[in-house]
């Protein structure tokens, strides 16, 4: 993550703690689409003239309290001086049995899709944060939570437990994620954007930008929720699965064709609808 | 390795290969100073507008090159936008028993100190570049080679096998790394800078410079040969076990003591002589 190019550090946008955090939890999200478990962790920070020692400290003991949350040990590292900030994490998962990993080649049509947790908080908070919007304060607050979002690395294992047969984590929004494990899987995708689980703040934000909340929840980056596909006869199981580790919750958003590879958006009337991908870079 | 900070690209100073070479070799190096093997290395890149496919190819190639001499397994890593060129590389080692690596902590008042290869080659190199002097034709040639240092991995292995007990790698210069080492074992290091065995090439150059060489030697980096302690007890055999995996020479460049932690370096006739600790910069 490099300060100007996936993130900004002025005023309101992200904080330091919040750049060590996102940073080990793309990285770890990354292992949760895996079905993966997280094992070591290595940090390399570039510090730039004028970041000083109290921001430092500040983003590292935010990588550090999610590490510990995770059951990640961050265990090597450099710090070097460089023009902006950069932030670089190798995160290492492991798995009992080769067989137990999940990649995003393996959906056959007929496959549900679905998505673990709400979508669209980052998307609506740099888009309101791009236009100098205020969010309303209901919405703020909500926002505010999800600037710190917890890579599904339970959630990940439970799905490959109970079936889940190709996956990827959402770090660019479901309508380019969903592209890259279609193509793998050489399957197509259709995403019903009305079944799209928003988080909370995005419809009131959306409205105060104007914006269908939909755009915000497929075509915005990093809120690292998992999108997998499944048979439809592990339905039952993924939902009891992945419900047990925590209180995240699985919505059922398309299904997989036979068709040529890529993904089809449709709106409530089950028209085709082309979401612009919101720039991949997070406040 | 950051642009402007470890590296230079303008014409004459370093190459993209290069750039991708060293990234690779100072990582590896490290493992070579616990005596690990080499495993897995992921590597991330941030190139800048301006750095073209042709010029990221190149680097990756000659860094895919030494993984290959090394035994090194690239298996991840990451290509970003960033304002300047950054090559971040975690490097993975291994051992059979935790027992069988050397850390920086285990000098013992009465060892020799010994280094592996010939040192000041990068420092003389970068020197030149500084001040703009060409290096006579034959150093030149010389210096050229080690512009692709090789990470001492099988020398590492052997020197911890046969009795060193205290390792680190020469990327500071060894005024600053042995200083590094007595610390960690709570010792003084003597290092008799006559003794240090210098790269061809540096002799003709530092004449040229109008410096002592062996302020090249001790106080330039980026060398990456193995600095190290043992007991007098094993010197023949870590004599034998180096010259085995290649033609690598071991020198003995002073002796351990029981003493205020930190570093003497002594000239030819005993006295202590300061050296300056060059940038810790590559061309």
């Amino acid at each position: 993550m490099v300060e100007g190019v996936h993130f900004r550090l002025d005023d309101g946008w992200a904080s330091a703690g919040e750049v060590g955090h996102r940073a080990l939890a793309g990285a770890l999200s990354d292992l949760a689409a895996m079905g993966a478990d997280a094992g070591e962790a290595y940090l390399a920070l570039g510090l730039p003239a004028g970041f000083d020692e109290r921001r430092a400290l500040e983003l590292v003991r935010a990588a550090d309290a999610l590490a510990l949350q995770t059951g990640t040990a961050i265990v090597g590292g450099d710090v070097v001086v460089a023009p902006a900030l950069f932030v670089s994490v190798t995160a290492i998962g492991w798995a009992e049995r080769e067989d137990a990993l999940v990649g995003r080649d393996g959906a056959s049509a007929g496959d549900l899709v679905g998505v673990t947790g709400r979508l669209g908080a980052a998307a609506a908070t740099l888009a309101a944060l791009e236009r100098g919007i205020a969010p309303p304060p209901a919405a703020a607050a909500a926002l505010a939570r999800a600037r710190r979002p917890m890579p599904r690395l339970a959630e990940g294992r439970a799905l490959a437990g109970a079936g889940a047969r190709a996956m990827i984590d959402l770090s660019d929004g479901i309508a380019t994620d969903a592209a890259h494990l279609a193509h793998a899987s050489a399957v197509r995708l259709h995403i019903h954007l009305d079944s799209l689980p928003l988080h909370e703040g995005v419809g009131e934000l959306a409205a105060a930008l104007g914006v269908e909340p939909w755009r915000l929840a497929a075509g915005g980056g990093e809120d690292y929720e998992l999108c997998f596909c499944a048979p439809a006869a592990a339905r039952a199981q993924i939902e009891r699965a992945v419900g047990e580790p925590g209180a995240v919750e699985v919505s059922w958003v398309g299904e997989v064709l036979a068709e040529a590879p890529g993904v089809t958006l449709s709106d409530d009337r089950g028209d085709p609808v082309r979401v612009e991908g919101y720039e991949h870079r997070w406040q």
